[in-house]
């Protein structure tokens, strides 16, 4: 009774030869990944799977010594609240994870060593590559300094950006990412900003505000110009208030999924499955 | 992108809530259970997805311990080389478990208690009844005394044979055999035999004899009568030279895959889903 196989394996097709990747979170109900990146695996016709780990903060480190030693596992993502706590469970960690302070995917090598590497920023970087916008060279306009922003600005730099200004209500958490961004980028301009984008070509808000009716602007949309780019990580609602507002004044506009959807392929990649 | 769900549903249909079962072995590439339990995962409409993991001997302990701490892990089987190591890394296991000597299968409750049981003899007996076939009241004649006979042995005693005839090349692993039943049914008559079923009402070849050409032959199979039913384990090929001689001499025949088809529902009840 073998099914065949097409760009939408089954689940019932799955054997005792299927390579397993994971993503771990909690709560883990909401993640996206089983299915994009399995639909992807599909397409690749990959016999691959990603599976959800449920797995709190107190039995982190003993799920992954687990994972570590399942000799047909390739890796896993790494999402909410884990991501700074793996870093410090993985044998290796890029360079930019270190300064970023965060994993999201962890390869597993022969043996079952882990190396880790964060890809949020990096897929940002695809996502607006993806949509015809290349970087290199502009001035940017980041909103906030979380985790998210923290992986954008690095990615933003690596890209190889002409200047970087950051916004966020706290301000020694810009000043935090501003050395850490130095530490790896000396050269790079970067100035702590108020809420106003004026002069960048490209604005990227990387908070989370516009997630939920009734948050506060990420930024001072009332400043936007249409000579200006504005990309947007949030993914529901695909229109937030900071991406109307910035079509309403002629801004070209990035949506937040291309990030999510250009890391998939940057994932599958890093833990040694192409295409 | 929503994919509609059906009988096959697809491994894209993976999402965050998923809940995961395993299955242990090393090797792994050859098991069929990833493939036959979520087809019948698919025909219950059951957002459940069970996956193989490749464990060796010295990771096992490490990556039970991390099933144990995945909360949206329901359960596992456990099959070669694992199923007595698995044993003593249960919190609980079934009183059979214990007689055999072995698990191969673990219910994951919540707080991560893992609940052993092994479900081979059952299995058998459920295959026998469903091919119309009720040991209870039947002398039996087994023929092996490993793994697999135990867990036979002890599944058609929980039946209610009359009867118990062990015959194995190795005597010694049949007295064991003899004095581990007798503790849990000490009433039931239990001989050890020479290689002739003569007198038995179903002949059962639990043993590996068989499965490969030129295998010396699992019991004396010119002795075999018509009256005698005729069970076998081994799935491939589907008629063993025994299957084929009990025929030949007018027996009814019950085929080896009956058994682990009637596991996956026993195994699906134990991790705590229904149909």
């Amino acid at each position: 009774m073998e099914l065949s196989r097409s760009s939408s394996s089954t689940s019932a097709n799955t054997s005792g030869s299927t390579m397993l990747c994971a993503i771990l979170a909690d709560p883990i109900y909401h993640v996206r990944l089983p299915h994009t990146f399995n639909t992807l695996m599909g397409q690749w016709n990959k016999d691959v799977l990603l599976v959800p780990v449920h797995v709190g903060p107190d039995e982190l480190t003993k799920v992954i010594d687990g994972l570590r030693h399942t000799k047909n596992m390739a890796g896993f993502a790494v999402t909410v609240p884990h991501k700074t706590a793996v870093l410090g469970l993985c044998d290796e960690v890029s360079e930019r994870a270190h300064a970023v302070g965060a994993v999201n995917v962890v390869r597993r090598e022969a043996g079952g060593r882990l190396v880790g590497d964060i890809l949020d920023g990096v897929g940002f970087v695809a996502g607006l590559r993806q949509s015809g916008i290349e970087p290199r060279g502009m001035s940017v306009f980041l909103a906030g300094a979380g985790g998210a922003a923290n992986a954008i600005a690095f990615g933003l730099a690596e890209a190889g950006i002409a200047s970087l200004g950051i916004w966020n209500r706290t301000q020694s958490k810009c000043e935090d990412l501003r050395e850490r961004l130095l530490r790896l980028y000396p050269e790079l301009p970067i100035n702590i900003r108020s809420n106003d984008p004026t002069g960048a070509e490209l604005v990227v808000n990387a908070t989370s505000l516009g997630l939920r009716d009734g948050d506060p602007q990420p930024l001072d949309m009332e400043k936007l110009q249409a000579h200006q780019i504005v990309a947007e990580i949030i993914m529901k609602p695909v229109m937030t208030p900071l991406l109307l507002a910035a079509e309403a004044r002629g801004c070209r506009i990035c949506l937040g999924a291309p990030m999510l959807d250009c890391q998939l392929t940057l994932m599958a990649e890093f833990m040694g499955i192409s295409r």
